[in-house]
C-alpha cells in the first residue's frame, strides 16, 4: 500500500521489474526505514524528459505533494526533516555529518570496486537505448572498455575484498554501521551491495565474510523488502 | 600545565621530541577536545616491562587515578564517559558507532596506503632497539622488506590520493567530518596525517588538494597543538 502523496523515479532494466540502483536503494530502505511507501515509477536513462521537472537528469527523484526532491542524500535529510516523528535514519541530527562520510565511501570507493567486478552484468541488464548511453559515459569515465574495467577478475575481486578492510573490521565490534540497529549509514553501504545482487549472478563476498552476515540482515529487514526484490537470475513471479 | 591525574604513555623516536604514533595523536587531539592536559611519558617498542601493568604491550596507554585504559578507541570512550561535561568528543553519543567506521577506515585503508609512502622515514626515526622489532614485525605483515613496501613512490602516492577520495568528496560539502567542528572522527583520520607529517620530509598531500585545507585547520586547532609538534625536519629548539 503506497503513501498516495509519495512517488520515486527509480532506475528499471531491459527487464521492467529489475530495480539495481545503488542510490535508488538508499531510498527504498530509507522509505521503509520511515514506515513510508512510495509509489515508483521506472525510469530509464533515455527518459530524461521524464524527470525534467525535477531539473536534472538523474534518479532517484522524489516528489511528495508540491515538493520534488533529486539527490540521494538530499532525499535522505528531506525525508528525516519532513518524517520527525518517525523513527531517526540517524539516530539523531548529530550523527548526520558523519554519516556523510560514510555515503561518500561508499559512493566512491566501494562504487568504483563493486563496479569493476560487475560492470559488464550492469550493462547486461539494460535495455538497447540505454546500453548505448552507459557504454559512452562509462568508458568516458574510466578511459577504457566497459570489457578492459571488468577484466582480471580475480584481480577485482582481491582489490574489492581490501576495500571492504574497514567496513569487515568495524562488523567485529558492531552489528551495524549505526550500531545495534541499522541507519542510513547502513543503507548507504547496502545499496552497492543490493546493485550486485541485482544485476549479477556473482556473489561479490566470500560465504564466511562477517560483511555477509550484515547483508542478511539488511536483506531481512522490513519484513524482507530487500530479499524480496526480482534478480537478473530470479526473475519476479 | 598538566591535569595531575592524567598520564599518557606514547611511543617516542630515537630523539625523544618525535611522537609520530598515529593512535597517540588521536589521543592528544581528543584530551584537548576535553580541555585536559596529560603527562606525557616518551615509551619505546623495546619498552614492553613499562606499560606491563596495563595487560597489553602497545601504547597510547592513559593512566587516570586508578583506572588503566589501552587502545586509543576505548581511551576515547572512557575519556568521553569520565568527562561527560565537557565538550563531547562524538557531538552526543549517537554519533559513536557510525564513527567507529571512520576509525576502522583510517585503522585499515588509510594508514595501510600511508605506510606503503613512509614506512622507511618511519623506520629511520626510531632508535636502535626498536629498528630491529619494527624491520621483522613489519617485514612479516607485508610479507616483503621496509624498502619494497615503499618502493616505488609515484605508484604509492597515487594509491594514496585514490584511497582518500571518500574523504576529498566529503569535505567539498562539510568542514569537518564532524560537521561544522571537528569531533573523534576528525581526529581518527588526523592522526595518520600527523605520522606522516612528524617522520617524513615529503607531503603526502598535493597543495592544492581540498584536505590540505582541513589538515591546516587542524594544525591550527587547540592553540597550534598539532603545528608546534617536533618533527623529524624541524626539531624541537
Amino acid at each position: 500500500m503506497s503513501d498516495p502523496d509519495l512517488t520515486l523515479y527509480e532506475l528499471a532494466g531491459a527487464d521492467c521489474d529489475l530495480r539495481f540502483s545503488p542510490h535508488c536503494w538508499k531510498i527504498r530502505m530509507a522509505l521503509a526505514h520511515k514506515g513510508l511507501a512510495a509509489t515508483l515509477v521506472p525510469w530509464r536513462f533515455a527518459d530524461k524528459d521524464t524527470i525534467a521537472f525535477s531539473g536534472q537528469g538523474l534518479v532517484p527523484v522524489l516528489v511528495h505533494g508540491a515538493d520534488t526532491v533529486s539527490d540521494s542524500w538530499r532525499i535522505a535529510l528531506y525525508l528525516e526533516d519532513r518524517f520527525s516523528t518517525r523513527p531517526s535514519l540517524f539516530r539523531g541530527t548529530d550523527a548526520m555529518p558523519v554519516t556523510r562520510f560514510v555515503n561518500s565511501w561508499a559512493d566512491t570507493t566501494l562504487l568504483l570496486m563493486v563496479a569493476r567486478v560487475i560492470l559488464v552484468d550492469v550493462y547486461n541488464c539494460l535495455d538497447a537505448n540505454d546500453r548505448r548511453y552507459f557504454r559512452s559515459s562509462r568508458e568516458k569515465y574510466f578511459g577504457m572498455t566497459l570489457e578492459a574495467v571488468a577484466s582480471d577478475q580475480p584481480a577485482r575481486r582481491t582489490d574489492l575484498q581490501k576495500a571492504l578492510l574497514p567496513l569487515r573490521s568495524m562488523l567485529k565490534k558492531q552489528e551495524f554501521i549505526g550500531g545495534a540497529a541499522p541507519t542510513y549509514a547502513d543503507y548507504c553501504v547496502f545499496g552497492m551491495f543490493m546493485w550486485a545482487h541485482i544485476c549479477s549472478a556473482i556473489d561479490i563476498l566470500e560465504p564466511d565474510d562477517p560483511i555477509a552476515v550484515w547483508r542478511e540482515r539488511l536483506f531481512d529487514a522490513f519484513g524482507g523488502l530487500a530479499r524480496s526484490a526480482p534478480t537478473v537470475h530470479r526473475p519476479a513471479g
